[in-house]
């Protein structure tokens, strides 16, 4: 084992050898103010946990694809698009993304949105949505 | 889609259509006042995310096997063992724990312990310790 045990969390939503990662790599996808860290990547299991970060005013890509995301906020408070429909979202809530869903996660204007997101560690690539889905479904997280 | 896409917290640790379930059977194995709730069981994740409450000074069952857990805190206070070591833990901290590692959780005597363990969907069947490591492993927690 080089990995310890108990990790640590320092009461600011980072964890003892942790890093924090760019949520993807610049350009590659429109997105606002997201960090990732990758708290659990253990080769026995069949999933990974990421922890997401989305600071005040910040949005993460609209996209879809097949693998399916479960997700449980930790901090703070934000908005949701699954599909077509839009949650309001706040600390300890369960999302379940369904396979090709649309979907956004935005963090409210005076708060951070931090969730926790399973996902299956053998995943399609994220698809984006042409412009004239991208306008309307963005539109309701607003 | 028969369950809904998102599950609201009622900021009790419970949540919208989440049963709150035995640990396990009465009789199984040794454990104190705890309680199991399913959050994700989705059948194209290798893995399944449960929530397990111990009350205050209750404990889960000391165990070992093949298969792993990866745990964070999300409330309360309390120790946990993991192999010879125990370590105190409190909100968002996480746990490893290797295959064939004893374990065990115990709640503060004031607070509950609630917290999230990850697990392979297909696992083995847990291993009961003989007395004579049981009593001076659960010692450590005390």
């Amino acid at each position: 084992m080089t990995d310890p045990l108990v990790r640590k969390h320092d009461g600011t939503f980072h964890w003892e050898g942790v890093d924090v990662l760019a949520y993807k790599q610049d350009g590659a996808a429109p997105f606002k103010d997201v960090t990732r860290q990758v708290l659990f990547d253990d080769a026995s299991m069949a999933t990974q946990l990421r922890y997401f970060e989305v600071a005040p005013g910040g949005w993460t890509t609209l996209e879809r694809h097949e693998h399916v995301h479960n997700v449980m906020v930790i901090r703070g408070r934000g908005r949701c698009l699954v599909g077509e429909a839009a949650w309001d979202i706040g600390p300890n809530d369960l999302v379940a993304v369904p396979p090709l869903a649309w979907h956004q996660f935005r963090a409210a204007d005076d708060e951070p949105l931090g969730f926790l997101c399973l996902v299956n560690r053998d995943r399609d690539r994220p698809q984006l949505p042409p412009e004239e889905i991208r306008g309307p479904l963005e539109g309701k997280l607003r």
